[in-house]
């Protein structure tokens, strides 16, 4: 209540928690390129369990300048879009605003901080399976908390404020002191899962989980990753990865969100999810062999594809994890 | 001279070390099925550097009864195929008949042995790059050379015997007193390049050494392989992939044999390559997570595909490494 907030990036996630909180009675605005006049006409629907609604009147832009200074900017455009902010944030900034990212991996808190000052970065967690079968529909078939926390510092007064405001509009939303521990302990997912599905033929997680070798596989990973983060300065204990597991055994045959951006022809977010982390761990002494070789292979399957399309905002981005 | 010599499986490498032999006046009989009457009729034309020749008169034959007994059997089916050898060897062998397998990766040697007789089986690696345009025609386009051991013991006279059969119809041959050691040496070249070029999205040897991270990602798994070569008791030197990384930067552009056969819609010889390894490491206490992930991904690939073919004997084989 009372922020005035800023969504760049309407994909999945930009629009259902923007729409999330618009239906609950925040004050949202969304920047749009073209989906601006169909979200005009129609609104946004929202689909999922226990939730069922529209918001008809979508405040949506064109440019951040028609948009203006606000208290919180959602980021949440894909990483490898990550250029575009640092001319579309500037116009969404007063002297106090908060730039909340919901992006996946690590390296999108520096980017900001660098850019717009670290005192303004918070970033959320997304647990959440979505699917966006037309611009203004949105399917919820999972979860859906965030876990938030503050760039490099405990929690503040204010991450408290934000997470109030989700919570009001029926977004769970924890807050963590150990944002960066926590992200780590996201990647024990992302790491093994979305890449393994896209380099397994383009499988989901039901049929990762399923073989033989790629649970054996996806198990070594998690385990990398978890060794990694220790590595790192980050406690994660060396179970972690039970919690991850006993999740995709309930989430049932999922395709990860960078299986889904390969599908579509989008960039994959390829450094924010496996080359930062592996930058890190090999910086701090370490090694994450399993991790480079899904990285060095990622990285020649997105270049040899023909015409990346690189689409800029709004990214025609689908699901996340 | 004098040696009676049977080929068993008429892809590249049969087609043209046989037709070598032939060429050089020894006495051999191919196994053909579908290739037969076209080789009948045309022969078989090999051309490479400095060689360049038709063995007008190829003895072929649909039945390895109609070929009968030899003294020298060459095995140069897919490692996928060997179960059909069970039934096709038998009317070949007299008391004294040698085995000889020119196939690639662990565990060819101990499939005939078990099947046949340890004190049969000797091994050839062959160091060659072949291409298959039709069935009579057989490109060679780098090396030729064939490292030959006895199974599980030093050298004998007869492998001396075999050697100089190749030597005297041009195809250089030598001898090694440890064939498993010369095994694992080649699988320095076979568990990286093999795996990688299929898993990067089909790129051949030059496209892996240009690219720093999958040249980076095979070195580590060049490590990996001699490392684990000497865990199971094969004492590689520590440098042992500088000779590969050298043959590679000479090669060319060249698509492994695993590849070819990706390509072809053929099987692949995942289990010799890549999983046999694997499996002795770990019987032997050691790891190999890079190979392990090249396994498990190559194995749920191949499921994958659309309708295996799983064709037999003479299997459309091209290259080899």
């Amino acid at each position: 209540m009372g922020f005035r907030i800023a969504v760049v990036g309407s994909g999945a996630i930009g629009s259902y928690y923007g729409a999330k909180l618009a239906h609950g009675g925040s004050d949202v605005h969304f920047l749009m390129r073209g989906d601006l006049s169909e979200v005009r006409r129609d609104g946004i629907f929202v689909r999922g369990e226990n939730e069922n609604f529209r918001v008809a009147k979508i405040n949506c832009y064109n440019s951040t300048k028609e948009i203006g200074a606000c208290d919180l900017v959602i980021i949440a455009v894909k990483a490898t879009s990550n250029f575009d902010l640092v001319d579309l944030v500037p116009p969404l900034l007063h002297e106090r605003t908060m730039l909340l990212t919901l992006q996946n991996g690590l390296g999108n808190d520096e980017f900001l901080a660098d850019h717009f000052g670290a005192e303004r970065v918070i970033g959320g967690l997304c647990f959440i399976a979505l699917n966006r079968p037309s611009r203004t529909e949105i399917e919820r078939y999972a979860y859906g908390h965030i876990v938030l926390g503050e760039f490099d510092r405990p929690s503040q007064p204010r991450t408290r404020e934000v997470a109030a405001e989700f919570n009001r509009a029926g977004v769970a939303c924890t807050i963590t002191d150990d944002r960066a521990m926590e992200c780590w302990r996201k990647l024990i997912w992302n790491i093994p899962l979305n890449g393994l599905s896209i380099l397994a033929g383009g499988i989901d997680t039901a049929a990762i989980i399923g073989d033989k070798n790629l649970r054996q596989a996806m198990l070594a990973l998690m385990n990398e990753v978890i060794a990694a983060a220790n590595i790192c300065g980050h406690a994660l204990p060396s179970d972690a990865w039970r919690e991850h597991l006993k999740r995709t055994e309930t989430m049932g045959a999922y395709k990860p969100s960078t299986l889904q951006d390969w599908e579509a022809g989008c960039p994959l977010e390829i450094e924010p999810i496996w080359g930062e982390p592996l930058r890190r761990t090999i910086a701090a002494g370490g090694e994450m062999p399993r991790t480079e070789m899904i990285y060095a292979l990622l990285k020649q399957l997105d270049l040899k594809r023909p015409s990346p399309a690189a689409p800029r905002l709004p990214l025609p981005g689908q699901g996340e994890d």
